[in-house]
């Protein structure tokens, strides 16, 4: 009598563990042949104009240089580069309006011509060596100065340079607002331009087989890249093949497609020849993506008890200059406003703005972060508006259950949050430090503050949902497993593992999942974003893996003469369900199956799920600070995130997401912030000496905790956690602070020089 | 209205034609890092003996060895090498008696210890610095003497060292002998030991990942090599990966797992270090496999109008030192004489024999090149004997039309023997020449000699037959093709790829085929042998176009509104078959299905086709020589094949295949032979320089021509073409000799040496 051993709720290792840690995982520079021509790009060295000329006559003299391609010589073939699922609907599809290389150049970084050369340093010489002369332009570099009607122009098809303007218009703000007795709580929310600043710099490298271009690329999504390759080159996608290794880390910026589409028209301008493109942390921070920089303006109209009766939200998004995810960000983030405080009188208006900077794409968090610094930092306003503790007035007015979203038709089906804000509390010990701190007077101030968020999953019904996995049973009862999501450093492939092997009824070490995603033979999925793997791969893998084993109870029936329906798979063996009894072993029955002389046959199974759910994920981050006044140092303390994403698949890959996406809300919060020279529209400071990323020496310790309700849509019970945890980060930094100096700061990051801004307006230096 | 196109029955151009002609197609060595440690094998220098010690402290002090592995560290898993599909029953498995590096060495250049080092020359030095202790047995290189009792036992279990011995007893060969008026005919045929001599040597490389071992080889067979490593290493054989580049030519010595197994071990004890191992061209002829030279006894007893009365045959096998393929070669030979010239009273024996030689596997003909070369050259001798001309003699007593074997089930469904003949005989304008050159009495005579052969297709009923096929359909219209059937230089992958064509109803240049076979995830498929691709793949691309047709029409019933029967593919579009409408382009339909908000899905199809047939395919062979007698000198003027391998899928190709299988009989009859020093056992001329491999600066125009009679049990008509070229080249050869000059030399190649000793023992010389 078998009992069933469960593979998913278990921190099993990591598949990947002895690879990555002993540094023998393939990356795509280990794998791109040293024959490789390399490639160096000639960026934009003013922030808006037209290039005029490129003289590249020194430049191809020196040796070793192959070719020189500039933004003149390129194909005229406009093409998107947001990494989301096609729409056949033009209406739908992502705004195309980058070239492989650019004559009307827009931010001091953009690409202006490429060298194709032998060696690294022949492509460094030569594009030294290339003299561009420019007409330039007037440049804007603020969101809300690129909106006037005085401001330069960046693309033609957009006056006042928005991208887009969407709203919410939900009862009536302006007759709820005169309601007697209400208090009027308003504030500016700045967020800043920040850098995902993965480990592996992007890279990818191309060259032609049959007639055909192969990518191999750092990219979060290789299905997704083979569309836009075979758009920007203007070939059937079909010609295109895309392979992606292990990766170094994306958290948003490979889902973009940044620059596979020039290495592969490069490649095919030297022959088909082996091409490498790889670029510097320099053009990482300038050249590819960079956070959305969002400026919020929130009016509440509330009542004495903390209830809300109107509220008004501005967004302004700063785009930089190309649309790229263009405008989801901003309204995803201004789609979280009514939903967590629910107010039946909202006015909300979202702008996206083209400016002379860095173009915005993805990043962890999808505009999220920047809603909930806003309008966390202004609950927390509100609530000291009213006379409530930040606790209690979350406590009453976070979304409550069973609160449903109309569009997505995701619902609230726990008391989450209470749950989640009980654990913080009573991890971080809130009531007594709370009181302890409430009338500090000295020049070092404790604070502790909170703040909550929720966040959805992958993207129905905005956009396709569809995971596709095929499964390979071997001769020892082990399968392979093939999914186009992608492993990109967060675990996807381990989780993938085990819960193949739960709807199989095998062990997780009987589960090799096929980490390199290739396009040409990997089932079509879209890749990893929208915290999507775990649920969406979940579906197609427990779908596929129910076909896999309805195929061997086929075989089963065969070879032993049991009905299929009395049997069933436990631990990798054929039982019969009546008593447990074991009739075979599964490694036996694929033997049987595979070489058999009468009725021979390899056992597999592929299949396509399309989702058409989407489900809420919440939580909740409570931090406590030391605030030296006058340093203007805030110093964090002591930290916690508690989540509930579900049914965890592996609770201590679910605890790495949330460390890591805590450090990044840490350095949101608190240092980092990519700055721009005002006269000439430069990055100041591109690199990871100046710019500030938040790391492990820069933190106390970080707890999380889950709250496990299984999710009713999703196949394991699981929804988002990649992004969840930057979500409240920062505003609880924020909050901490004001509990600890009495002043708002409503500007992240929280460094020195805005402390000490803010303080000396509030006169505490 | 569209007219289909037909994608088989044409000469396109080889999908990797670019690719092989610029030398950009990656072969094993190409995709090996060149961070890889190396192997050094250290081969037994005695041709019989046990290894009574290995001192490797000298080789281990060299700077760069890492590892040095004797025959005494070995794990003790017997395992078979033999390229054929695995069978769960012990009695029709493989001979397993191969251990990775032998104690008891039994040929000289057997196996005894292996040195990874950081680079060749520390390898190369470290097997030089090697001392080994042999206790040296007796050895025996001749196969009838290894039968006496007094001959050294290679194999304990093998007494008289005959591996195997099968028999034929048809009839009454005793009986019928004593028929009056009789003449009997004898002879003893020799065919000689030689080598594939593929261009790429074999190589592979082996590295460990997520606790599995990936081995990438230069192999026709990787699902069976996944088996044997399995075995080898004693490991589940899911915990082996295999992956196959191109590879530059096989021949059937890479249908032998060669040195896989060993560099999978070897990576295993540095700890999963990448290692390399690939092979001298001297070890190829020695230490991998060579073509079983077989000695072959005929007595034919015939009434005077040429019918046979009653026949006794005798083979003795050559198996070298490992059994291999083992008896398969001599039985198929065998099995061979009694169908090409049916006789009711035959008496067959086969006997395989170890010797103290290297191990004899698969080649290009699989014992019927051997076969042939004695049956007809007996044939010529019996024609002789009875006063009928070489043709007439064939004419009349060759396989007739509705011949079938009772044991494959094969049909001569065709008059193609006769068909074949009047095309070879036309060529070479036979009547007037035989005519012409009856009798000549000059130093320099000329002659015509002709020969027939038969071969089958594929292993069934012998073995399991089977093969599967993946295909995915990509947003162009385009489709992947995956199958476990190998490119291996014949250009199968084009074949394939007009096959799936012709059945989808797509052009050619819209198939892609994976020609990496990678054991995770091609579907399984037993690899290039037994002239099996064009038949056995066939199949399973019919039957998977096929269900990936019936998905895409199922698409197009839900698209278009017109029931799924009234439509069809022609050309990449979707049409009504009433009036032949085009109602969508194949890429519109692929778009909508994998996009649809509504109900997506990525198109595939995959399915496995166990076969249950077998084919026969014909030819015949007309060379013409010139003699120079004093000189002992046969050269061959002209050349002609003529065959019938069913429908042509591609006619360029299929000649090329003749070209070389020509080539390699050309060889085989005139110049190939592997030379062993008698008294130590030694190869003499395991180099290109001194075995005189046939090459195409020796040949006269090479003609081939086919008789195309469709074959009715396979998919596209088709049946064995790849090593049928080779099985009739040398008895027309020998033939030919013989009709200039009067002299049957019934030992090949016919050297100068040979030919001396014949024309001086007729007293010509």
């Amino acid at each position: 009598m078998e009992e069933r051993e469960h593979a998913v709720g278990k921190s099993v290792k990591r598949v990947d563990a002895f690879e990555k840690v002993t540094g023998r995982a393939k990356y795509t520079d280990d794998l791109c042949d040293k024959s490789a021509y390399v490639v160096r790009i000639l960026h934009s060295t003013v922030a808006h104009g037209i290039v005029k000329s490129v003289d590249a006559s020194e430049a191809e003299k020196i040796p070793g240089v192959v070719k020189v391609v500039t933004c003149f010589d390129v194909p005229k073939n406009y093409f998107p580069t947001a990494g989301h699922p096609w729409s056949t609907e033009p209406a739908h599809q992502d705004v195309a309006d980058r070239l492989l290389l650019q004559e009307h150049v827009k931010f001091y970084g953009d690409d202006v011509a490429a060298v194709v050369a032998e060696n690294e340093v022949a492509a460094a010489q030569a594009v030294r060596a290339m003299k561009v002369e420019y007409e330039e332009l007037p440049f804007v570099l603020d969101v809300q100065k690129a909106m006037e009607d005085t401001a330069p122009q960046i693309h033609e098809e957009y006056p006042n340079n928005i991208l887009k303007h969407t709203t919410i218009r939900n009862g009536s703000y302006e007759e709820a607002r005169k309601e007697p007795g209400l208090i009027k709580v308003e504030g500016w929310y700045d967020t800043p331009t920040v850098q995902h600043c993965h480990i592996e710099n992007f890279i990818c490298y191309a060259y032609m087989e049959q007639g055909r271009i192969v990518v191999v690329s750092s990219t979060q999504i290789p299905h997704i890249c083979r569309r836009v390759v075979g758009q920007a080159l203007g070939i059937p996608w079909g010609k295109v093949r895309v392979i992606k290794p292990y990766i170094g880390g994306g958290f948003g910026n490979k889902q973009d497609i940044l620059y596979e589409p020039l290495c592969a028209y490069l490649s095919t301008v030297v022959g088909g020849r082996l091409v490498k493109l790889d670029v510097s942390r320099e053009e990482t921070f300038v050249s590819n993506r960079v956070r959305h920089a969002v400026r919020t303006h929130i009016i509440s109209y509330v009542r004495p008890d903390g209830s809300f009766a109107a509220r008004k939200i501005e967004c302004f998004s700063d785009q930089g200059a190309y649309a790229s995810h263009g405008h989801s960000i901003a309204a995803k983030g201004l789609g979280a406003f009514p939903q967590l405080y629910p107010c039946p009188n909202v006015d909300g208006d979202a702008y996206t703005v083209f400016t002379n900077k860095p173009v915005s794409g993805a990043m962890r968090g999808y505009g999220i972060p920047q809603a909930m610094f806003a309008l966390e930092s202004h609950t927390d306003d509100v609530a000291k508006a009213v006379g409530m503790s930040p606790y209690e007035f979350r406590w009453k007015y976070l979304m409550p259950v069973g609160y449903t979203d109309g569009f997505s038709k995701n619902v609230n089906y726990y008391d989450t949050f209470h749950q989640c804000m009980e654990k913080g509390k009573a991890y971080i010990d809130y009531d007594r430090k709370v009181k302890e701190y409430e009338n500090q007077t000295g020049e070092v101030r404790k604070g502790i503050g909170v703040a909550a968020f929720w966040y959805n999953t992958g993207v129905w019904p905005i956009s396709l949902e569809t995971s596709s996995c095929r499964m390979v049973l071997n001769q020892d009862g082990s399968i392979q497993v093939q999914v186009g999501e992608t492993e990109i450093g967060q675990g996807a492939d381990t989780a993938f593992a085990q819960m193949a092997a739960e709807t199989l009824g095998i062990p997780v070490d009987q589960v090799h999942v096929m980490t390199v995603q290739d396009t040409d033979i990997t089932p079509f999925g879209t890749g990893a974003y929208a915290s999507r793997q775990t649920y969406m791969a979940g579906f197609s893998i427990n779908q596929t893996a129910a076909l896999l084993k309805s195929h061997i109870l086929d075989t089963a029936q065969e070879l032993t003469r049991h009905t299929k329906e009395s049997l069933d798979i436990i631990n990798g063996k054929i039982i019969r369900r009546g008593d447990g009894e074991v009739l075979m072993s599964l490694a036996d029955l694929a033997m049987e199956k595979l070489y058999s002389l009468t009725n021979n046959g390899h056992l597999t199974a592929e299949s396509t799920y399309q989702a058409k759910t989407n489900a809420y994920s919440f939580g909740c981050t409570f931090a406590e600070v030391e605030v030296d006044i006058p340093a203007c140092r805030a110093e964090l303390t002591n930290i916690i995130n508690v989540h509930d994403c579900g049914q965890l698949i592996n609770p201590s890959l679910a605890l790495a997401q949330v460390h890591g996406g805590m450090s990044m809300g840490i350095g949101y919060g608190l240092t980092e912030r990519l700055i721009f020279d005002e006269k000439t529209g430069k990055p100041l400071n591109n690199n990871l000496l100046d710019y500030k990323l938040s790391t492990f020496m820069d933190h106390p310790h970080l707890e999380g905790q889950f709250v496990e309700n299984y999710e009713p849509t999703s196949a394991y019970g699981t929804k988002a956690l990649g992004e969840p945890p930057v979500c409240s980060v920062a505003p609880a930094i924020r909050n901490a602070v004001l509990q600890a100096t009495g002043v708002a700061v409503d500007e992240i990051p929280l460094t020195p020089h805005i402390l000490f801004k803010r303080f000396k307006e509030e006169g505490l230096v």
